[in-house]
């Protein structure tokens, strides 16, 4: 292997592929077409400046329904002296002030060539032949005025809109419904635009399997084309999506320059790490130059940039024997396998290059300053991108950094803004100030609610209830204990809390005059949660209680020390007066339900103690043991808040109740009861 | 005619038209769809929760090319005492903890039963049968360690991202391409949203000519659907263009019966108010239920709320002769002829109805209170809607009002934002602080170089090469001497000049030190201009000089008295010692460049004095007499500023250079030439 990962700052990264671009004659508008002037232009990107070729309006035209006149000839009209105007044909001669002549318009009509103003026809007393008022208000014979009128009155004069000759939109604009507008009143009826600039995708992996594969252990769906088609088309760009490749040296040098021969950009998925199956590299070596393998970037770092040639003539010819016609370059991306790094690779290596090639300026999001809500540690090398959730609460602009890990495309679902934390910084403590970029906008931000503490199910619900009353349901899962810490620090609107105290089976209270005394609160009952024992799928063990853990062949799995499930299971084997060296496997550990319900699932363990929804995750059986009671933490300075009132009507709410009843494990009579109000 | 213009409030007018939806059942999501997963699945709203079918990963897997281990295995591991780790096969049994065992895995691969977590590759020693170093780092007999490994680590366990029944999004997302990776990550491959709502666009008018007609006088291009239907599509929904309509009731009624057949909402163009031709009205009334008429809110108050019949089988059937089979109504909305009024009706009344259509939140612009540069006026009963073009001078953001003008579209193209005055105020004066609904990013807005004062061609010019430059370019018109007040008021980074001093012959200083005095400025010539006389094609008159205006037969056109053009003319009569008694026409004044140009076309005059590309723009012929100066003047504050940059590079660039010299009457040589630096 001749290449080796090696990171480089990422402005060294970008300049080499700018470079390489300008050096290839890559670096501008990658085209121009004409393309006719309807609702499909919306979005595309003005590839030459836009001239009046005509002015709007092209001649004086009435504002109003009403009567041409000379303004001169009103003058001294007033309601004890009025002037009478005699009605006449279109192609009168320039009028004597001795007999001052009129016409009637309709509103677009053009002004006579004598006229420079209009008297609004509610404005005029219609007269017959005799004199005398009619109602033939449009065709009278003369009309009475009872006040002047200044010229250009009720004119919409020649060009008041555009100019022919003047500059309607520049070069490099993003057409928007009004710029359509304005185009066609300019006397257009083509455009010319950016082309689109034409990227293909290429999916590489053994492992990979299309979207609605059954899955198998090992099989990883491949969804990064999705994701990464529908960002370049976002930003203006044509994708294509290519079928998976496998993992193999030739067949991906085959796709790459079967891609190369239509596209722009080819995006080549995983393989851009250093490992035995990782090809990107030597394929683009191979077909090209390489320009960039590693850049000092989080998540994403083993980003490869580079050129390849466009060969032709040569597409069905063997692999082995290749006989090169090199045309011209166009540049290659070797994109990180995991879907975080990929799609942020995209946004920092695509859109820019994308915005070049469509002549228009980047796009840059919204920046705000916020507090962070955890400490950050960052590599000092790199430019760290960190997602997070972001909430107001009370004043304070809140950051809250979300799953770090690059496989977790949720964390992106989630992510309100990108914390950047720069090369150079080890990282930032809680409570310190950092700069985000915003994917929502503030209204939207102002309209969350930020909840942390413990995770429930019931409180996806809860989101899904409250985005149909125009809110936002933020939760951070960082534990009940964390959830009323965070409460303290005055980082959430509520917290989600379900701490038994084995000292007197009642719970939160305890722990929240621990936690965060001297803070008034308001505990209201969310639901009763079934814990039980999670079991193979038809029992085989025949497993009914606490008490059958003891029997020899049973092999349990526990949650962690301090987690809550564990806390009720050592309160109840407390009253059962039942020690823990009886349970074969109480000391082996998982940290999450999920953790427990998968070691049963895989056969590891017979029983665990849980909730019925990681059960139902995994295809087990649940027995039900206990109930136990999870309450909303709220700090009275926030009761009141109307951002939270549609919270609280919702536990009233009867379709939000049947919808928890429907979980299985839930009770909802305790629901909306309030627990504690100081 | 039954229908009279009575206007209520905005909020009425929505709620009559919200509870007429109520009662038609239509005051919700219109249908459900269910698409593939694909990029085109971007931007569609969601119209069901999507909770997760699977997990992801769906296994615990590796998150590092490594030896998967027990990590109780590792636990003592030290640089100077290692543990070495017997390799194995897939299937191997718990493991004993006297001959802990390993095996090799690539990233993504699964976890074995038996292993808890990775030890990544480059941390391991490989070792062959005989324990000593191989290069066959993949397929060893045993590896060495040296430090040990907590529980999962390098292990994405089971559920990381996503747990099966967990929810992935809410209904009424708009989705995102992030959004679209989660729902296959979560076991999806199709994707239930919300239809998209039908629009009929239905442009009436007897005036009307379609879009590339060649015009005559009198000729209204038809662009107001291409407006609306690329506002609605931006908005989510799909829309018809009809053809034009003449004003002509059974015609309309019979468009609107065959439109509502198979559309969700009729927008019906002009004819919303009540003159003679406006038959909108009339027709609601007709074949349905007319709701509102006339809303208190600028531009476009002549809006027609209503509901129409969905008739069933009558499509052909003769006018006159119709038997309503009425299934269900559909909404109506008449809408307002003039371009801006229009638009912002669409706005005003359609996009939050597309919204709840959609079941999505309606979309809301990012707002800031901005300095209102210039006074405005506003009827105490109407919400007024004010186009104005937003910047950013110094510390303060200001907005400055465009075109009060309904039919000036180009008012909506420059606009950044839309100030409201509400009801209940009769507007606000200059320096006032008002509420500006942003159409830009904040971003965008600090590029932009505000320039104020008279216009010319080439600032145009400037503007196309600036928005090459990463600046927008906002220029408005209010001429010289209120460019150099703009300046001194603080509301604009540089002013476009041509003053003319009579006394002495020299251009803009004596202006600046009275309109200006004690701020510093730096002068800078733009170009030399030609001011010459218009006349018609070929001349027909032979007009070559000012000497041949106190000809008899030759008819004269004057700008009004204060205008640059008509200090000049002043100034070269005076040095001619032509007296203006002997100019027929001298006291007919036009008020712009493109009205003198107007007038000579029109027949009206045979010549005025003017500048050549108001010629070029009516295709009147051009003398040039003589050159003006036209200069640019920036308060020194702004001269440093790297806003300003990128405009003092170009005052250098043959490119630009070059560009204003191909206008028609323009020089060049003067560009850049310092002429006052204090």
């Amino acid at each position: 292997m001749s290449v080796y990962l090696h990171d480089i700052p990422l402005y060294q990264a970008r300049s080499r592929l700018r470079e390489a671009l300008q050096e290839a004659g890559l670096w501008r508008v990658l085209g121009v077409e004409s393309i006719p002037l309807d609702e499909n232009a919306l979005g595309r990107v003005t590839a030459e400046p836009i001239w009046a070729k005509v002015s709007s309006p092209h001649y004086h035209a009435s504002a109003m329904d009403g009567f041409a006149v000379v303004a001169e000839n009103t003058n001294g009209a007033q309601p004890s002296s009025p002037i009478q105007l005699f009605v006449t044909g279109e192609k009168s001669p320039i009028p004597n002030h001795q007999s001052p002549i009129t016409k009637y318009v309709d509103t677009g009509d053009p002004l006579p060539d004598w006229a420079n103003a209009v008297i609004p026809i509610e404005n005029v007393e219609s007269l017959d032949e005799n004199g005398e008022i009619t109602s033939a208000i449009r065709q009278p014979s003369s009309v009475r005025i009872r006040a002047a009128v200044a010229p250009w009155s009720h004119v919409r004069p020649l060009g008041e809109d555009i100019v022919a000759t003047q500059l309607v939109l520049p070069t490099g604009h993003t057409l928007r419904p009004a710029d359509l507008g304005a185009i066609a009143a300019s006397g257009h009826q083509e455009i010319k635009v950016a082309r689109k600039p034409k990227i293909a995708i290429l999916p590489t992996g053994t492992e990979l399997v299309p979207i609605g594969s059954k899955l198998k252990s090992g099989d990883i769906l491949e969804y990064n084309s999705l994701v990464m088609a529908a960002q370049v088309k976002a930003m203006g760009a044509e994708p294509t999506r290519y079928p998976i490749t496998k993992d193999d040296f030739y067949l991906i040098c085959e796709r790459v320059r079967e891609a190369a021969q239509t596209h722009d950009l080819i995006l080549l998925n995983a393989g851009s790490s250093a490992g035995a199956e990782d090809f990107s590299a030597k394929v683009v070596e191979k077909l090209g130059t390489l320009l960039v393998h590693g850049v000092a970037v989080r998540p994403g770092h083993p980003v490869i940039l580079g050129m390849v040639k466009k060969e032709l003539g040569i597409r069905n010819e063997e692999a082995g024997n290749l006989i090169p016609h090199p045309s011209f370059l166009i540049p290659i991306i070797g994109v990180p396998g995991y879907p975080v790094s990929a799609a942020l690779t995209v946004d920092i290596f695509v859109e820019s290059l994308i915005a070049k090639w469509l002549g228009r300026r980047p796009n840059q999001l919204p920046t705000e300053t916020a507090t962070l809500t955890r400490k950050i540690v960052s590599p000092a090398g790199d430019d760290d991108f960190v997602r997070v959730a972001v909430g107001k609460v009370g004043d304070k602009l809140l950051a809250a950094p979300l799953s770090r890990g690059a496989g977790v495309i949720t964390s992106l679902v989630q992510a309100d803004g990108l914390a950047l934390i720069p090369s150079g910084t080890q990282g930032l403590d809680a409570g310190e100030q950092v700069k985000v970029h915003l994917y929502r906008s503030k209204a939207e931000i102002e309209k969350t609610i930020f909840c942390i503490g413990s995770h429930d199910l019931t409180l996806d619900l809860l989101a899904q209830f409250l985005a149909e009353h125009d809110r936002r349901f933020a939760s951070a899962n960082v534990g009940s204990q964390g959830g009323l810490i965070a409460l303290r620090r005055g980082e959430a609107h509520l917290a989600g809390s379900h701490l038994l105290d084995p000292a007197t089976g009642e719970y939160n209270i305890s722990y929240i005059r621990q936690y965060m005394p001297d803070i008034p609160v308001k505990v209201i009952s969310l639901v009763g949660r079934d814990q039980g024992l999670l079991v193979k799928q038809g029992n085989p063990k025949g497993i009914k209680s606490l008490g059958d853990l003891s029997r020899p062949q049973v092999q349990f799995v526990n949650r962690q020390r301090g987690a809550g499930t564990r806390v009720l299971l050592d309160y109840h084997l407390n009253a059962l007066a039942m020690s823990a060296d009886s349970i074969i496997g109480y000391t082996r550990e998982e940290y999450t339900h999920l953790g427990v319900a998968a070691a049963i699932a895989s056969g590891r363990a017979d029983c665990g103690l849980g909730i019925a929804a990681a059960a139902q995750a995994l295809d087990l059986d649940f027995i039900p043991l206990f109930q136990e009671r999870y309450d909303l933490v709220i700090p009275k300075i926030f009761t009141d808040d109307t951002l939270l009132a549609p919270l609280f009507d919702l536990l009233a709410d009867s379709a939000f109740r049947d919808a928890v009843s429907n979980l299985m494990g839930y009770d909802v009579s305790v629901m909306g009861t309030l627990i504690l109000e100081d």
